[in-house]
């Protein structure tokens, strides 16, 4: 075939923006965090579903509020008009309605999603990222299931060798706070949006975004003041939203105290009750939660004082986030289905744990693990080719036995092969420390000189089998 | 929040045309033969890479000739222009040509891509679905790493447990036998179609296309049918190609069969030439191709005769395909970087171990596995919560131990809580098979009533730890 030539070269050579590969020791560390929280999440009864990367674009659309802008939309090439997945929530949604005969499920699902919002990638924030979910689906005694997806929470974050803290609040208190202030119906979501920054930008701040963007009224602004501005221990939260009787008359609010002060309770019994902070100015973006909600951040926040305190939050961002959705599936359908989800945002756990890692020589680019290398005497490459093949593809094609021609980097066990050796019907085994070359009729000799162990060439599997095992076992390194 | 309601009913909720979900035991099966792949793969010396969905569409473009047109498009969002990956070796030749410190690599890749083709979904073919891909990038002795690669599909088929035939050819000895026939050269590429035909269709029939669709001459065509209707042995193919002087004045031919001469050579050192199987018809639709090219089948054709033979031939189409390509990293940038891959249709492969498997009673529905249960005496669901959840979520918090409400199936193991036991500080312990109810201190009584053992609180983990040990090893089922 000809060799063509694009116009691209290497300055145009990119992956797109907010994306990235992943190679080597990265993908190694991927994995043992995916190994991590699935062994967590199969603990608790959780099976894993796998989905489609796009759904049919009318199934995503309407489930997001504003963030719908972000959604990545496939060209109408004819057909069906689709769009990337932005969550694995509204799929696993889609996925319930359709199976009529699931009642009950705790699934996981580890998977990409899809966002074109600004990337940060330093700090873990992409276009193109893992989400790694729980969900519990179906009718259960209330907030039993909310408190299993925090111990869960608990659990893998324990696994994973991250300290965090919980923070949690609950979609109707503070929808119940901001009616109760005065705030009217259409303007709570966005309203919800503005108290949401406290964590990151100042009181007045917010403040000033309520009554200049929103239209509030100063009155108004403070009285929300008034509550949101308040976090801490849960039983001291609870107290604290009880002794307001004009709160405890709005009935989304009442329910609200009710169901925490319920889910306090199994959190003590599960001992994680001290894991928690109750955050009333936490109302997440997403549209369809309709209880509980929580996101885990590394930074321990000053849990004594029930006042404004946020010198010890990270700018970090969430490592993980979810709450109750108990209307999502019955979108879909005419099946009610309440849920509770986790879902751990794994590219910002990466950056923790490779942050820790000891940073090797050559970095990622360090090559493949070998165990075994089988070469010529003399150690030339391309000596006695053929024979050493035969090894490799036939005696030798074991698991975990490597066949390759340049090992990169110290191999524990190499077979060499002379002419002289093979006439005899022997091999020459050598194992990278000398001390432990002790295959069967080594000779003093042999050892000392470390040119390996004269054996004969029928007991080469076996032998190389024993020395393998040996070193599973630790006794070789 | 209200609880809003779209147009979607039940009917019109479904995944995209040509993809599906993955769930429960498929999950399961799905994770096996990746794991038989990926064991294979890093015994040799594979290192796993990952990479976005999307690629920039000028990376795309113009590498897949005809088929360009099954690639999906994203949307013009402003920004960047993309399209899902085609397959994982673009992305492959793409990552290397921006690695220019990688000059020898050996990497493998598991990852869905994308085609917009007719699915045929009971047979395994999906728009959405599964490569599983190894490729041997960088400069090594002629055929040495095709013929790696080759060991590998052997070795991989046979850790699946699937009887393969290997049926290769090579692109250059085909160019040459259409060159010689007196094919022109901007027909090379829509001949080379028709004849890949072969194995599907009639020569009559592949003739007749020749001649009435890509206007050859009838002699040319008969020509053509001279060479490519052969099949077999590659010692004795070669063998008939060499005694083809006028072929053999053909560079592009002579250089491949010489290729092959060299490549049989390792196949038998690696005791697996009689795996393969040499057919001149065999063409593939990838345009990037340069030198070997291979396609795996499960059936086995007839391998003692030359001439044609299809009775035994499945329907199926092939299950891993590959070649190589020499040229391709090279149109990224000024590096010339040969290769060779494989790729294996994961689907088709799950399609085939899928059907050999005991279907049981509730499919892929079937629950979670479970280890463990701790229940309230009486059996009562909702009695004795509180002490429960301390043991699920403290004592017991051990990897394996299971914490859910309804156990799907028999659990092994059972931890009962009764208030009298409670008050006296002990727990019930009761194992699934009595005869194994063995837990220190049972009493005869106990075990022949198959009420359990009652045990110390305080014992409870250490002895849970074991029993589960016991179940690992076999000795508990």
């Amino acid at each position: 075939m000809e060799r063509r030539k694009t116009e691209l070269t290497s300055r145009t050579l990119k992956t797109p923006k907010g994306t990235q590969d992943w190679f080597g020791l990265e993908v190694k560390l991927r994995k043992q965090i995916f190994q991590a929280l699935s062994g967590v999440f199969e603990c608790h009864g959780g099976q894993e579903l796998g989905t489609p990367v796009f759904e049919l674009r009318d199934i995503l659309f309407s489930k997001y509020g504003e963030d719908s802008k972000l959604i990545y939309n496939l060209e109408d090439q004819g057909g069906e008009i689709y769009s990337l997945r932005y969550d694995l929530t509204v799929p696993f949604a889609r996925w319930i309605a359709m199976k009529s005969n699931v009642t009950q499920v705790s699934r996981y699902h580890i998977a990409k999603v899809y966002r074109r919002d600004q990337p940060a990638m330093t700090r873990g924030r992409y276009r193109e990222f893992y989400q790694c979910d729980f969900d519990i689906a179906g009718e259960y005694e209330p907030t039993i299931p909310d408190a299993e997806i925090l111990l869960i929470a608990t659990e893998a974050f324990q696994a994973l060798g991250i300290k965090v803290t919980i923070k949690l609040n609950h979609r109707r208190i503070l929808d119940g706070i901001l009616a109760v202030a005065g705030v009217p119906d259409e303007k709570i979501r966005p309203v919800s949006s503005a108290v949401d920054k406290l964590d990151k930008v100042s009181w007045d701040e917010v403040r000033r975004e309520m009554i200049e963007k929103k239209g509030l009224e100063d009155g108004v602004a403070d009285e929300i003041g008034g509550f949101v501005r308040n976090r801490g221990d849960m039983r001291k939260m609870l107290t604290f939203l009880r002794s307001n009787s004009r709160l405890m008359e709005n009935h989304d609010s009442q329910s609200g105290v009710e169901e925490l002060n319920l889910l306090v309770s199994y959190l003590e019994a599960y001992d994680i009750a001290d894991k928690v902070f109750f955050d009333l100015s936490l109302a997440r973006g997403l549209d369809y939660y309709t209880g509980l909600i929580f996101e885990i951040v590394t930074a321990l926040p000053d849990r004594t004082s029930t006042s404004e305190s946020k010198t010890e939050e990270v700018q970090v961002g969430s490592i993980a986030a979810g709450g109750r959705y108990d209307n999502l599936v019955g979108m879909y359908g005419n099946r009610h289905v309440p849920c509770v989800r986790i879902s751990f945002g794994f590219e910002r756990i990466y950056t923790i744990l490779d942050a820790r890692r000891p940073k090797e020589k050559g970095g990622s680019q360090s090559g493949p693990e070998v165990d075994i290398d089988i070469v010529a005497s003399g150690g030339k490459d391309d000596g006695l080719l053929l024979e050493r093949m035969a090894y490799w593809g036939n005696s030798l094609r074991q698991p975990k036995l490597m066949q390759q021609f340049r090992a990169a980097g110290r191999v524990p066990i190499t077979v060499i092969l002379g002419p002289d050796e093979l006439a005899a019907g022997n091999v020459r085994l050598k194992v990278a420390r000398d001390k432990l070359s002790d295959a069967e009729g080594a000779t003093e000799t042999d050892r000392e000189k470390n040119r390996g162990t004269i054996i004969p060439k029928d007991n080469l599997v076996v032998e190389v089998n024993r020395l393998l095992k040996q070193r599973r076992s630790g006794l070789l390194t």
